[in-house]
């Protein structure tokens, strides 16, 4: 899926600039302008090193002409539902998915999806909202709900992204294996039943340690470290047994 | 759950001012500086609505300051592991959470959670790596990984509203308090070193078990079961030596 990003009349070169580095930190460049701003120092120090987006972006008069070749166009909202209620275009606002429902429905899809951001003051109009074929509105809080332009883009782009790759390119770690984890409880329960602990306890208290353990998700590295420590305390309780 | 967010030397008084508005955009209110810059006008504008954040942020010298009465300290970091890997301290870094799987484990807790935001240009040093119970990375494109500060306050305070939102009607559990697993690692470390534990390994191995416990989320049920294992552990080993 390529994703072109739309920005409707935006006020502020330092916005512009901050959506084009959120852009490039979630692997996208294709950028669209429709009656920008004048894009100067600020806006262009805000990009950083995604420069080349900011220079490379197309600007437009329409959004009939920035949407040409979009297969599916996605227009973003704040408006809540109970303010639009007094609305008498509501249905122009709802329904309206929030980011994670969007992500899934264009995971594993192909062509260009427009995403359109609005002014920062008034958002997208009815006759932009019109041409949209989904929205997407994020949950914020309603003591307010005003987002900044480029955070609202970095949190949709993040969120597209996350469906996008499921982590792809994470910090890969090894998993313990469940081999590994296994021998990890066995020894636990050893030393538990060298060390006195009440016997109607114990039971119990190696589930616990099963739940935490599983709960930690550890690594290989670690498991074998926690493995070594076991056997050091064994060792150590062992050696002065034989000494008495 | 009582988010703490904590900005550590910011250099750029947007940025402040930015971050702001996004935790008020997500409800959230307790922001908290260390050395930071000086917040101008400029701060002032970039929170918008959310000033009253700002004005009401404290302001310290020191982490540990920052950081009393927190239960749980997560650090943020854009550091991968191929970068890492050549990294001397690797064990810091490693393993990383995504937000997602942070907001998972975070969800239905209670407590004070303090959420590690470092500088600009350089993030979190090692001291404040290791002070962390749980690390987090967002992941983004190897071409540009590196984001705004506020894009990431942004994506990580959104990422864990919505699974506060989700289960905000689920069971709460009580979480360990800080108080506890400080105890807990303090005697973790005397066990350590009562069973000749390789005096050169020992920091590594506490390091370890810091983040093993922090990504375990144990209740304050299991930090005590816990303490009463090793204090048998230690009480059997104690016992051994003295028949001698």
């Amino acid at each position: 899926m390529n994703l072109r990003v739309v920005l409707v009349e935006p006020l502020y070169d330092g916005n512009v600039g901050s959506v084009a580095r959120a852009m490039k930190n979630f692997g996208l460049s294709e950028l669209v302008l429709i009656n920008p701003c004048k894009i100067e120092d600020f806006g262009m120090a805000m990009a950083s090193h995604a420069r080349d987006v900011l220079m490379m972006a197309r600007s437009f008069t329409t959004l009939q002409d920035a949407l040409a070749g979009a297969d599916l166009v996605v227009g973003t909202t704040g408006k809540r539902l109970d303010e639009a209620q007094h609305h008498l275009r509501l249905h122009l606002r709802v329904p309206c998915l929030i980011p994670r429902e969007l992500a899934k429905k264009l995971a594993g899809k192909e062509g260009t999806v427009a995403l359109l951001l609005g002014r920062e003051d008034c958002g997208l109009n009815s006759e932009e909202l019109a041409l949209c074929d989904m929205l997407v509105s994020i949950p914020t809080s309603i003591n307010y709900p005003v987002m900044n332009l480029s955070h609202s883009a970095a949190v949709l782009f993040y969120e597209l992204a996350q469906t996008e790759s499921e982590c792809a390119d994470g910090c890969k770690v090894e998993m313990a294996s469940g081999e590994t984890l296994a021998l990890l409880r066995e020894k636990s329960a050893q030393l538990l039943r060298e060390t006195d602990y009440p016997p109607h306890k114990v039971d119990f208290a190696l589930l616990m340690l099963r739940r935490i353990l599983g709960r930690a998700e550890l690594t290989q590295r670690e498991a074998r470290t926690l493995l070594g420590l076991i056997k050091k305390i064994r060792w150590q309780i062992a050696c002065r047994e034989m000494r008495k």
